[in-house]
């Protein structure tokens, strides 16, 4: 019998501008397997918003795919979030980075009238009514409370993403590097990682303080 | 006065199947930080060899830059490495990936008969004249043999890896997961990473591993 337990990380591209923060994602997997657990990578299956050069910040004239990109990360290890199901999973982890709000949904744009990706939707609805917990770095807890409305999150403490996210009906809590919020009702745990002008070994902090958390449930 | 060990950490693109491998990139960049140093990170400005799919692990009808996909691991915060000068860096690290062995040297290719490209060539030699340390993961101390000949690395255990090696002139020493091999010589530190079957645990162990050693000289 395996008693580990086992992640789902929901990428969203490959790079902090138009996907996943690699930092923050990489991170995230090494601190879950670190202190024992395992970890399946998804990613929907779309094109991203766009693509930029980052390099110069300027946008580029490509497509790239979603699942194609965030496969880099996982070293093609990675599934279409559409194969997702609650029941296999004993908890959901979504690092942050622009893809979060450009892919998974359009909070980058639309603030909190921002409509999300219907597989993410799902995805978290189906892991807060199976009362598993939800990990969220830099933006993703937008994400969250976006779905989940009256829960309690951190993005750290820039005070329009605050604003932003106390109008989807949630609660915003003040943090620094490394710091968490933990909604013990909704079993959400949240950090701000890059949110911060933060140092690689913070963000390493950040995500081993979510993923300890969520191994102590 | 900042008397921080400052590392430059040259990348070869943003991915393991057509450049640098992300998680050790990442880790690399993690430890330096965890351990009080600081880095810069420079890749070549020139076209990858290839672009993968990395979820099929097919090539894609696509052209992009090293320089320009290694600055997503970057966050934007990198140089060309044309601009390195050995005066301004304490060490310099290599994680791996294919893009070592496509990108930065042809050793993917043509093995022992492989050609290097000329800012890592000057790069390395500059750094190993001024008794600067140098350190290497994965299939990256293959490129270090082949610039520098006579020095003792590892690769893991890989029999044909090793036997190239061995071929440019080098020594190669067998190792485990998050061994190092540590050429006091030539101040080279070596480790297998994913030259290995390695849980990303693993690769942290190895890239702490080598930049501990570099911290210590």
């Amino acid at each position: 019998m395996n008693s580990k337990k086992k992640f789902a990380v929901v990428l969203s591209g490959c790079g902090v501008y138009d996907g996943s923060e690699i930092h923050e994602a990489t991170l995230s997997m090494y601190a879950i397997s670190k202190n024992g657990g395992e970890y399946q990578i998804f990613a929907p299956n779309i094109d991203q918003y766009h693509v930029i050069n980052h390099l110069t910040g300027e946008e580029m004239a490509e497509k790239r795919n979603v699942l194609v990109e965030a496969a880099r990360i996982a070293r093609g290890n990675i599934k279409d979030l559409q194969e997702f199901r609650a029941a296999d999973y004993d908890a959901i982890l979504f690092p942050g980075g622009f893809g979060v709000a450009k892919n998974l949904c359009t909070f980058a744009f639309k603030g909190a009238d921002c409509e999300v990706n219907e597989d993410v939707e799902r995805v978290l609805k189906a892991m807060h009514s199976a009362r598993k917990p939800i990990g969220a770095l830099c933006i993703a807890p937008a994400l969250i409370a976006k779905i989940l409305g009256a829960v309690e999150v951190t993005i750290g403490n820039d005070a329009a993403t605050a604003e932003a996210i106390t109008k989807m009906g949630a609660t915003h809590v003040n943090t620094g590097h490394g710091e968490t919020v933990f909604d013990k009702e909704n079993k959400i745990v949240t950090t701000p990682c890059y949110m911060l002008d933060a140092t690689i070994a913070q963000i390493g902090d950040g995500a081993e303080n979510v993923v300890k958390t969520i191994m102590a449930l």
